[in-house]
C-alpha cells in the first residue's frame, strides 16, 4: 500500500503524482493544507522532521523528497520504465533532475508565495503567525516567511527569482530543439520532474510561453495529452480542499 | 578514457574523486585554480555554463553535476557496486544525496570561504575582482562573493551556516547509532558524497567531533581507513597546486 501525504497546489507534490499517474498505480492520500501550516503539526514533523511536502510511504519506508520518492517509484515498480537503461540517459535525466532541484524549485518559491500564500498569511496576526513560524525547522526559511508575509519579497528578490525561471526555460527551449521530450526520444522522469514547474510560470501573467518559448509550449502541450495526465489532478493555485478537485485516482 | 576537471579544495570534486578512487578508476585531469577563477575563463564555460567543478567528460558525455556523475560512474562501471540493488536501499542512499546537495554543500561555503578564498580576493583590487565576478553565470553568487570578499561574511550568515553544519553532523551521529555506514550495511555512494564535508568540518576550530559527535568520528576514521582512500587525493583547503599533493592515480 502507498500513501501519499501531499498538498494540491505544492509542485513537488505535483512531481509524485504525475509519476504515480503514469505509472498507474493507485494510493492512499493525506492532503495537507499548507495555508493552515499542516505541514508544521507535531504528527507532521514527527514523519518529516523537514515539514515538508510530498512524504511516500510504503511498506516501512518513509520518503520525503519528491525526486529521490519519483527515483524509488520508478525502481520499485519499473513498468513502463521513466528512465533509461543505459547509464548516459540516466545521467540526462539526472541532470535535468539538479536543473529542477537547484534552480526552478527554489526560484518558484516567491512568486508562487506572492500569489498564493501571501493572502492568507496577511489575515493572521503577529501572534498567530509567531506560532506558527517558530515551528518551522529551517530558521532562515522562517525569517523569509516572515518578511514577506508583512512585506512582501523585494523587488529585486522577485527579479532574480525571475531571471532563473528564465534560465530553465532556455535550457527546456534549448533541448526541445531535439526532443521530442527532455532527455531525447523517451518520457522520462524529467520531464515529470521539470512539467509542475512549466506550469505554474505557464500561469504567471509575465510570461507568453507561446511566444517567447514556444518549442517549451510544444513540449507542455504534449504532456497535457497524455492519457495520464488527467489522473495527477494539476490544478490552479489556490486550490486548498478536496471538494475543489476532481475525485482521487482510483 | 576518463577526464576529470577538478579542484584540489573543491568538496563537490573530493566526492567524485572519491568514487573513482573506490572504482579503481585511472582517469586524465585538468586542474582548475578557484582563487584564479579558472573556472570562469571562456573555454571552461564552454565545456559547464554553470562555471562549476568538477567536470567529467567521457565518451561524449559531459556531466557537470557531483551527484549526477557518482550515479553515472556506478551504472558504467558497476563493480564494486555503491549503491543497493534494492530499491529501499537505493533510496536511502538518494535521501543521504539530498541531504549533502541541499544542506552540507550551501552550508560549507560561507565557513570554507573565509578560511579559503577569502585571502587571494583581498588581495585584489576592485577592478580586477570586477572583472572576474562579472563573468559568473550567477549574478546573486557574484553579489555574495564581492561582499564577502570586501566585508567577510555577517556574523548571522556564518551562524545560520554552522546551524546547518550542526544538523548535519547530528543525523550522520543518529544513523551512526545503527551503521556501520549511513544507508546501512554497506559502503556506499551516501558515504563517499557525505565524506568531505565531514572532513572539511574536521579541520574547523569550531568543532570537536571526538567530543561532540562520536560516532561521526567513527565513521570518519573507517572512511580514511579504507585502502581507496588515499588515492582520493583529499587535501587540507588552501592546497592549489598538483606539486602539494601525492601524484595522480595510475
Amino acid at each position: 500500500m502507498l500513501t501519499l501525504h501531499h498538498a494540491w497546489a505544492s509542485t513537488c507534490s505535483q512531481k509524485v503524482r504525475l509519476c504515480l499517474a503514469e505509472k498507474g498505480l493507485s494510493y492512499a492520500e493525506r492532503l495537507l493544507d499548507l495555508r493552515r501550516f499542516e505541514q508544521l503539526s507535531p504528527a507532521f514533523l514527527a514523519l518529516n522532521p523537514d515539514g515538508m511536502v510530498p512524504v511516500l510511504e510504503h511498506e516501512r519506508l518513509v520518503l520525503t523528497e519528491s525526486t529521490v520518492i519519483n527515483d524509488y517509484l520508478d525502481d520499485r515498480f519499473p513498468d513502463p520504465p521513466l528512465r533509461p537503461a543505459d547509464p548516459a540517459g540516466r545521467a540526462r535525466v539526472g541532470m535535468w533532475n539538479r536543473l529542477v532541484d537547484e534552480i526552478a524549485s527554489p526560484a518558484i518559491k516567491a512568486p508562487s508565495f506572492a500569489r498564493n500564500l501571501r493572502p492568507g498569511l496577511r489575515a493572521l496576526d503577529d501572534a498567530a503567525l509567531d506560532a506558527a513560524l517558530a515551528r518551522m525547522p529551517d530558521p532562515m526559511v522562517a525569517r523569509r516567511w516572515r518578511r514577506a508575509a508583512r512585506e512582501g519579497f523585494a523587488t529585486e528578490e522577485l527579479a532574480y527569482a525571475h531571471d532563473r525561471l528564465r534560465l530553465v526555460l532556455g535550457r527546456v527551449e534549448a533541448a526541445m530543439a531535439r526532443g521530442p521530450w527532455l532527455a531525447g526520444a523517451a518520457f522520462t522522469l524529467a520531464d515529470i520532474n521539470m512539467a509542475p514547474f512549466i506550469l505554474r510560470i505557464e500561469g504567471f501573467e509575465e510570461y507568453d510561453l507561446a511566444r517567447d518559448w514556444p518549442r517549451c509550449r510544444v513540449w507542455l502541450d504534449a504532456l497535457r495529452a497524455r492519457p495520464a495526465f488527467p489522473a495527477a489532478r494539476i490544478v490552479a493555485q489556490g486550490t486548498t480542499t478536496p471538494k475543489e478537485v476532481p475525485a482521487p485516482c482510483a
